[in-house]
């Protein structure tokens, strides 16, 4: 049996998963490394975190989405070395060769040097994240319902979001849909005056990357929604009894959700060329390391500096980027030429709650309940699994008709 | 306002949430305790474990459920100590007085003295040792698929089960059906001839709760489907490499699950007057303390001594006697005559599964495909909550017609 080149692939997420899917049942040999024997789909997290969607209906064991490529192994491993000399990578288990090697570790919190922030705040990049502020926030629900003292119970049914971006807004509307439809009913005896959902922003707008208007308008329907929208706050502190703006002004709160700052999830051991710690890995238009052509980095791990800005980081791209390397590097061993990657920008949609959302398909502004459903159609059409797709669609179907918030587990 | 005698009900499993919801909107002031925030469908657990249904289609908000029931308050919180004389109930967050005091704390697992059980064995009894199992499983069979170590691989994949009762035949089909259908398409590499499912029973037979040819059923089915099942095996010690027998016989296993030995789950700061530790709290016939005719003790915690044999723990009594002690209560409050509890038992089935179970309904036997289908049935329609219903359902149909879990996130 000829031996083929081995793809070692770090990182389940959109692009290594697509990157892996790709070359499924090629002339390749791949092994597919992750520390998680599943797949997260990312953009649903706040959704378990606000007890919309239970955890099972976000993720897919990775092994599951492999079993008709006989060509690819999964290893449910931590990356502990890798050595572009010898092409080797170490993991906590053991050690392989690759002929090629794809990055695609994504991305996690930056906590921007704020004080206190990496400790008190909860972050929403991973599934136990998520999972974690889902039991955060019902507790605190639980603990004001049985607190006498006034000051504590609005420390606990404050909630702070640090960032207007996508997560920061869904976050918001979800929160306020959880509350309205599910909490109420659940805590009569609380008064929902009382709860206070704040969104904080240190820029001057909501969704940037979006045209103003369309920020303008998030923000005045999730201020209509009760969400109190703070522009030009800036976080300079965050500790278990609350956070601090740079103006002073100080926010009691128990939960501080931290949905800003992303930096590429650059192994701890990456030999970086230049001798310093950066934010994410440079490639080239190809996404090829500068000096090791037989390595990619894609997704928010990477950066092609020549571009103006960087990489969008938006689920898409990865996906993108996933079938191209694969094309890339079949292309490598083929010996035919590489083309440089192209996005194609298939527009961009955000989600704001209560059957509203706002979007941007081929240059048009969108926004109101159209975009909301685009929103929801998109999404539970990319869930990598029809089973999943199916429950989620059963889920929201049942959400806007009842208005309940079943996963409210406390775990 | 009439203030209302008040009920305070200890425990939200299968007594404590029927006496609540029994209880709803009558003449009284109710508060139910528990620890979690959520009622568990003990029943379907071992489903968690083995990966077929998400923790959260198996548990129910407790408020979700109490909803209706504008007299009804839930504290979640554990009971610290109850003085039967000044009718008071402390909590770790408060102090309560009650008129009515149910005790509904259910069972827990028994480690019956065997050295290392409690440490090194995975018992079944909550939905966090649910979760905790199915990660386990998963863990051994990733671990399994990249040792070259063979007796490593062997005892990573040899999982024993300790106890031939409901919870042990089911969770030996159920392993089985999820080796057969998922993990072997996981890990093509593994030889299946290398996984093994032990079931050991310390008595001559399987279930001893039905009449012995269902026994002699159930075990020629497992041993079928590929079960070791181990007869007059009584274990004596576990360890992290394994377990021991009583004829000094080793397994070397990583997974010992113990599905044998429970004890009423009596509140560490109960109030014995006998003054010595008890398995179960004695009651009379009418479910009521013997000194205190206005506490009452429920499901798998109390004992009626003057019965031949113990209440059987199943949860159609826990339900019944819920009803009961509601209904007992209104009485003692309109000052008529309390009759004694009469358990009235519909039958009784089990699952050995891949389409078998056994039965007893009205005294007639039963074996085969129909007490397979009816414990489906019987137990979609007990699960409390119509949306985990139609889920459940769907994941049943789902896993029988094309044969896969869907679960099997390491979390």
């Amino acid at each position: 049996m000829k031996k083929y080149p081995r793809v070692v692939i770090v990182g389940a997420g959109f692009g290594g998963l697509q990157t892996a899917r790709s070359l499924a049942n090629k002339e390749v040999e791949v092994v597919l490394i992750d520390r998680n024997n599943y797949n997260t789909f990312i953009p649903l997290l706040y959704q378990v975190a606000t007890a919309q969607l239970a955890p099972e209906q976000v993720a897919v064991p990775i092994r599951t989405l492999l079993r008709r490529a006989a060509n690819t192994k999964f290893l449910r491993a931590e990356v502990t070395q890798i050595d572009f000399v010898a092409q080797e990578i170490k993991t906590d288990i053991n050690t392989l060769s690759y002929d090629f090697l794809v990055l695609a570790t994504g991305s996690r919190s930056q906590f921007l040097n704020v004080s206190g922030a990496e400790k008190y705040t909860f972050p929403l990049k991973t599934l136990n994240q998520a999972i974690r502020l889902r039991n955060h926030l019902l507790s605190c629900f639980e603990q004001a319902a049985v607190t006498n003292n006034q000051i504590e119970r609005s420390q606990l049914l404050t909630i702070a979001i640090v960032g207007g971006g996508a997560t920061g807004v869904e976050l918001a509307g979800s929160l306020i849909e959880l509350i309205t439809n599910s909490l109420r009913r659940d805590y009569p005896q609380l008064n929902p005056q009382e709860v206070r959902v704040l969104l904080l922003q240190s820029g001057d707008r909501l969704f940037r990357e979006f045209p103003q208007p369309l920020g303008d308008y998030t923000a005045k329907k999730l201020r209509r929604l009760g969400v109190k929208v703070m522009l030009g706050s800036k976080v300079v502190a965050v500790s278990p009894e609350g956070l601090e703006l740079d103006d002073a002004t100080k926010i009691a709160t128990s939960t501080v959700i931290w949905a800003v700052g992303v930096e590429g999830a650059i192994p701890r051991c990456f030999p970086f060329p230049e001798k310093k710690q950066q934010r994410q890995i440079n490639v080239l238009p190809t996404l090829q390391l500068i000096d090791h052509p037989q390595v990619f980095a894609i997704g928010d791990l990477a950066r092609i500096p020549s571009h103006q800005k960087s990489l969008s980081g938006v689920a898409p791209e990865a996906l993108q980027q996933g079938v191209y390397v694969a094309s890339t590097i079949r292309r490598q061993i083929q010996g035919k030429r590489v083309k440089p990657f192209k996005y194609f920008n298939k527009g961009r949609l955000a989600i704001i709650g209560c059957y509203s959302g706002i979007g941007q398909i081929a240059g048009l502004p969108l926004k109101g309940f159209l975009p909301w459903l685009f929103w929801l159609a998109v999404h539970v059409v990319y869930v990598p699994d029809w089973r999943n797709r199916l429950i989620i669609f059963l889920t929201w179907l049942h959400n806007y008709l009842i208005g309940d918030r079943p996963s409210r587990l406390i775990l």
